[in-house]
């Protein structure tokens, strides 16, 4: 490279550096200044009162910083019990060690890092050296901290014979049952590590994977990963904000109410009794790329179409029903003597008798087009959590893969599972210590 | 499929349609209720009295749908010279028909459908027929109108022996030549149409791409399409919000001020005097899919990543310069008496005499992961919009292939250029008629 000179280009950066703020005027370094460090007084001790001097009057911003900043540490992980956010950055890594203490290592960094990027902050120093390479890559800085989440699962086959933890592996945390009509690609497959990063911003949520992925260099490797969306034009505070997936339909309506604490323990959270003692306050993560046959189902009628689903396109009611969260009327007739909601339809094979309920968490995604047919790849990045694959996800799935008339218009063409730890308290040791150590 | 008793379905669902609305208050059908149709006496014409009882109070909320819209119709397309949104998916097409009168009607209808989008409304009728597939896809149903902008060109390859318009081509639309470094792969270059969808809405754009696509069914097939999205935390409105890249760095600091209407003339619209008349008032894009090779960047210093941009990372202040919109320092040295500047920083190849400009309009993108390397596919996705390719992006970029310290960390993958038509006002006919019928 060309020499340049080095001391005089930092002495005038230090000096200057500019710095973006958005439509609440709060950054990331804001809350890094704000937040950071515990509090006033260790940001002092840690930034100099010169650092502190040149920062963003403290006060009235901090509140909104708040605001855009969902906590990391916890009872349970954020990203599962927490309101969804616009974006997924779907990550799935392969270790590249057989060491276990690489491993303990590796989520030692990553715990602390992601502590750091839930806060709006960087990974590492962002003041610099031109002589070492960046420890955050950067493309964050100014960004809002926008919601981040971070959530660590591990897969059946990290339980294999290469860490000596098959003796730790819960006896449901194993690859999916084949499911009628599946058309799984490898590619979409499996992991021994799953990763869920969310955020209201995708390029926060794309510098989170990456920072994780930079992280685990020599430890682990994305085995892959997927974008994901909602829409963003819209506020999800009211029940009528159910955002619609790519087929026009309101999606998610029926979910389960995540500030219904009862219903969490009931539904999500693995409990103590259900073993093994590292999951307690966890939860099993399902992930299943759906691919939506986009031009198939433009060519059918918007008949068949809510016949399909079991609920009307515009207002998301059920048949026969009047609003959007009314109750499915199962066992209504039409004039026909037919059932309102078709035997087949969506919603009824989906609720069944209404016993297996999980938290759904999906996102949409577009992916280009498919080289083999010239289709869109888009659909579903399904995501859901529930307390057992065994009595919850499997048994839905394996209803919906037999007799759903939705089968028509979907493919899955991936799956993973994931065991998701419980949360860590701040300075309570790091994200999955309990599997790694205990 | 299941019956269902239809008539039933219809009476309940038209009198309940819930809505969502976001932050503003404002939905899409709240815009076409205010903005629809070409005002309130049509309005209520077309919709009657009833609808309008049923719609939304008129007044307060006009301004904040204008405020969300960008005028489809125009002296010149929207998306070039507009402000950039969050986000785009680009979509390259191929004809699948060798008839003239086919491409009319296919532009004919994708005007009224864009201009239709662009104003919030669905493609058609959206109150539908149980009987008939719905003429809009749905997915966009209640979210804002996003700014949206749909900007039309045609590519080399469209001028070939198939239409008959070979006479009419411009002598500089040509395939771009090969560029030293290029790595480009066929899936991701070409077509015989762009359009290029922009929207702060990615569910928004996707919808766009996608009625489009359904549309051109039996007239064009999608041959490559690419989502793309900047930062959506902070907003454009000041020029410290400069926008950084995926390498972490601001990118666009010394873009063209498209307020600047004489600069709009001399750099971006093409001329009379250009020819061909029908291009008077156009623009011709490049578009360049550049594949960053993250992890290597990842691993180099700070200041070598400095060297290579010529600018500072946190500020985007040139090197030896202050702040970021300072004039680029090109003669100055440093104590060791070498240029403070490199001489194959990309900063000073990209500016040389500054007689080249061009106007850009890049976005990042990530793609999930490269399955050759299993590294991340992402990068940028390059559009510059130009009065000649010729005088402006050819030589920029030759320069750029032969020295630019960059070329260590990215790697072109997709290329693609098009004569993007001029505006159509309302009612004076369809996007491309002067090239298809003059």
């Amino acid at each position: 490279m060309e020499p340049i000179d080095q001391q005089a280009a930092e002495e005038k950066r230090s000096g200057k550096i500019e710095e973006s703020k958005g439509n609440t005027g709060i950054s990331r370094r804001d809350v890094l200044k704000l937040a950071g460090a515990g509090g006033l007084g260790l940001l002092l001790g840690s930034m100099g009162i010169d650092g502190l001097l040149k920062g963003t009057p403290l006060g009235s911003n901090f509140a909104e910083a708040a605001k855009d900043t969902v906590p990391f540490y916890g009872e349970h992980q954020a990203g599962i019990a927490t309101p969804a956010q616009n974006f997924i950055c779907f990550a799935s890594f392969d270790l590249s060690t057989t060491s276990l203490g690489d491993v303990q290592q590796l989520f030692r960094e990553w715990t602390g890092a992601s502590a750091m990027m839930c806060s709006g902050r960087p990974v590492g120093d962002e003041t610099g050296n031109s002589a070492h390479p960046p420890v955050d890559t950067g493309e964050a800085v100014g960004l809002h901290t926008s919601n981040t989440t971070i959530t660590f699962g591990v897969g059946p086959s990290l339980f294999d014979a290469r860490l000596g933890l098959a003796a730790k592996r819960p006896a449901e945390l194993a690859d999916l049952p084949a499911f009628g009509g599946d058309n799984l690609r490898s590619e979409w497959c499996g992991g021994d590590i799953g990763v869920q990063v969310c955020a209201d911003d995708l390029q926060v949520a794309f510098h989170a994977v990456r920072n994780l992925t930079r992280i685990a260099r020599g430890t682990a490797v994305l085995r892959w990963t997927q974008e994901g969306f909602q829409r963003t034009s819209t506020a999800a505070a009211t029940v009528s904000d159910t955002p619609r997936n790519l087929l026009g339909f309101k999606d998610g309506t029926a979910n389960l109410d995540t500030k219904d604490g009862a219903l969490m323990q009931e539904f999500v959270w693995t409990q103590p009794a259900d073993g093994p003692a590292w999951l307690a306050g966890g939860s099993y993560m399902a992930v299943r790329r759906i691919r939506m046959r986009i031009e198939v189902w433009d060519r059918s009628t918007l008949g068949d179409q809510q016949a399909t689903f079991g609920r009307y396109r515009d207002s998301g009611a059920p048949l026969g029903g009047n609003k959007e969260m009314d109750a499915l009327p199962l066992e209504a007739k039409g004039e026909n003597g037919q059932p309102v909601i078709p035997m087949n339809a969506h919603v009824r094979l989906a609720h069944s008798e209404g016993k297996e309920k999980m938290l759904r968490r999906s996102f949409s995604y577009s992916s280009g087009i498919d080289r083999q047919t010239g289709q869109l790849d888009a659909g579903l990045l399904f995501v859901s959590y529930q307390r057992s694959l065994v009595k919850q996800f499997i048994p839905i799935q394996q209803r919906l893969a037999r007799q759903d008339k939705l089968n028509e218009y979907i493919s899955h063409v991936g799956s993973a599972v994931f065991a998701c730890f419980p949360g860590v308290r701040e300075g309570g040791g790091y994200i999955g210590q309990a599997l790694f150590e205990g």
